[in-house]
């Protein structure tokens, strides 16, 4: 079922893309946009465990820089291509038609805004980073897998924000204020709520959201074990970190088994 | 076999829904009862670990508020609609045909009976919660997914209340009992047992018991990680419990996952 | 292919039934041996975690007091009916046609011997039982699923009673000393080793098993949440369970499940 | 998809064997290498969950000493017959056919140089091994099913070989010094890293890697019980690890499964 959904959505795709490349021959130069990448990025995500029925993933549009997609308001787990919307950097949807938006979308667009080197974001509620967001105990990288968080995992709490909310960043002074915890880094965590993962393309940010999830579990054995424990060095992270595809050989696994 | 099995169910009792309105114009202004969502809370419940081979879900009628529905005394994941039966509030079964009733079933009617707010209950064993209805550390709001358990989980002793026992809540003194613990809270853990899950739909309730799963799991990580944990505030988990269809959008993919 | 390899053993057993029930009139009265339950009960407790490649299971045989049924020497979850073998009380085959015996049979043949109210022996090294058998820390019993651990559980030392082995119960000395340490207990575990685990029926060791791990992990997590735990009364659990066919509910999920 | 995949790569390599068989009389009395055990090996270490995306399991060539048979670099659950490569002790590729090679095949060059008795070997990032890898507390055989544990298990600490790298084992130099820290054992912890795990054949390196990891949980969770425990001793684990074939019965089970 769920196969041939995600293939009658394909086609569909397919479909609208060839219509528009044969009606506009200004467009065809340019990349498509990766609608197939973050329709599978959702998949995978809810397959690894990073989002359930909540959360959501965006990509930056390929060639319009102030521009992001992602899906409407739905479950991660069934999102189809037709399902993928466009929002400009205000979270306006570009062409709604109908469809409602994720009420957190401005996490979305207020980071696209800060960090031009951002191309795509994930937001979840994993349980194993609740631990970390609740507490004061700092996220560490725990092996080469998740160097990227040696750089450090900023926390944002929204009652120091904003006071007593119903703890969502459902606007875009909130989403600044995320935006302006997250910083330069790869990781917020977010507390009583989750966390916020970016990176440089859709295949890094899925990478990211999972290894993060282990590197967390890892970590919270490693503090039951008792010992005297060491971490990746930032030094050591910031070398292991140079391939720009680092998590390709995941992600056509992962894409594979998401999208049969 | 399953998914066989649920159609045939489904397409019996519609025959049966098809007479009725056939047979008796009357009836054919009122809702169906919400037999179908009832037998997809029995799935889910057992395909996300809440239920097992034991435990039960029931659903106030929606049109006599002085009866509710519950399967016969069987395993919650094999259940169909012709094993769904009709009580009264005194757990009387009103066309039993045969069928046998769950000895628990004091627990449903006696909170029903104490609460007119809820129409909807979930009695599980799920092992994140024993820990906390055996111990005297109490279950906490760890993030917004469960901001409901920010009105505090009350236990019910069955040794307090009737000494030594079989430690089954069998008849109707002991659901009182339980009923006059759990008070207006969602939640009453059930000492060397379980607990009881309250709320004003089968959706709801159902979401409830998922994310209090989660919720224990994430708060025994976060003791284990020994730092110094904060939780959600009362007043945040009020704010954020506004919408009356919280669990709407995760209840569309278990329900679909559940029954196909 | 896992039914079909079931179904091929299931007709040629009935095969075999038909033909001795056709040639000799005398035994027709007796019951059939369990051999279809013995079947699902390896295929349940791979399923459920309680035995992985290792461990068997066995049954009494139901006419002749002192035989019992074992799987030949293979992985539990492969086990067919054709694999089914039958032994005296001293784990001499009867009719062993070239079929290997598992070496630890002892343990079977053993505790046989010494329970008569024994008819259902399983022996697992399931991951959860370990760290109990160990270390100086008893099992307790947690919930009323797993009341029958309130009579305590042993902890059989093989090097206590045999000094340096290779850690198996290979011959009829070690299997005496193991029943030995067992007593008129539903449990024992073995140090670095794993557990047995005695009922009166297929069901209610297969039973015992699942909701031992369950129990055990329970325990776990109880101790890490550090707070001050209460158990069940052994009087509690001497009231739970009169019911014979306690788990016969679970029962009839599994062999489903475990059989299709 | 997978299945398919798996015996459209086997029915290939089974035709380049019928090619040389007819081509060459010479080699006919050679064995075949293990190449089939080897692709079942990567994908029963994927559904095991020892590797993720990453790692990879070599064996030595069974009538070459000095070659060793590695997959392309690719992810292991999709290795197929087809993906093989074969290379010398210095990790040459013998005839590359423009396939990659992964940057740390000189973990098993190195190895097999230096230990004539090992014909397999695993390098994992394994999550439950990393919390002994990051501290002070040693690995130790928490039961007869990983008695190997029971030699002990040194750490590689890069930083100590050769400082700040970027913690990867991409050099022949780098491998020597993993190999000096193997010594004679049976596993290395990689410190920030993961393990490398040895034996005599496919069937013990894939057994010892799933033991090991089974100990390694079970380990944790005796720590947490905070009880005081005991281990296998070393003798013990000479005696339990006399079977050559110690892992047959798994792994004829995980053979069948991973490859069906």
């Amino acid at each position: 079922m769920q196969r041939r959904t995600f293939l009658a959505a394909l086609s569909s795709t397919l479909a609208v893309l060839g219509r528009s490349a044969g009606e506009g021959r200004q467009v065809s130069s340019l990349p498509d946009p990766p609608i197939e990448d973050l329709v599978a990025a959702n998949r995978i995500l809810a397959m690894e465990g990073v989002l359930d029925g909540m959360g959501h993933v965006s990509v930056r549009h390929n060639s319009r820089a102030n521009r992001f997609l992602l899906a409407r308001s739905m479950v991660p787990e069934l999102v189809a291509a037709a399902d993928i919307m466009e929002y400009d950097l205000e979270s306006n949807a570009v062409d709604a038609r109908g469809r409602a938006s994720y009420r957190e979308r401005f996490i979305h667009s207020e980071i696209y805004k800060a960090r031009p080197d951002v191309n795509a974001i994930v937001h979840c509620h994993t349980p194993s980073l609740i631990p970390f967001a609740d507490s004061d105990v700092p996220l560490r990288a725990m092996y080469h897998m998740a160097a990227f968080v040696a750089d450090g995992v900023p926390v944002f709490d929204i009652r120091q924000a904003a006071g007593i909310t119903d703890l969502l960043v459902g606007d875009a002074t909130l989403g600044r204020a995320l935006a302006a915890t997250l910083g330069g880094k790869s990781v917020a965590l977010m507390r009583h709520h989750g966390a916020v993962v970016v990176a440089s393309s859709i295949p890094n940010v899925v990478g990211r959201s999972v290894y993060l999830d282990l590197n967390a579990r890892i970590q919270m054995q490693t503090v039951a074990l008792g010992g005297k424990a060491t971490y990746v060095d930032p030094a050591e992270a910031k070398l292991r970190m140079t391939d720009p595809n680092e998590y390709a050989r995941a992600w056509e696994l992962w894409k594979r088994k998401a999208t049969r």
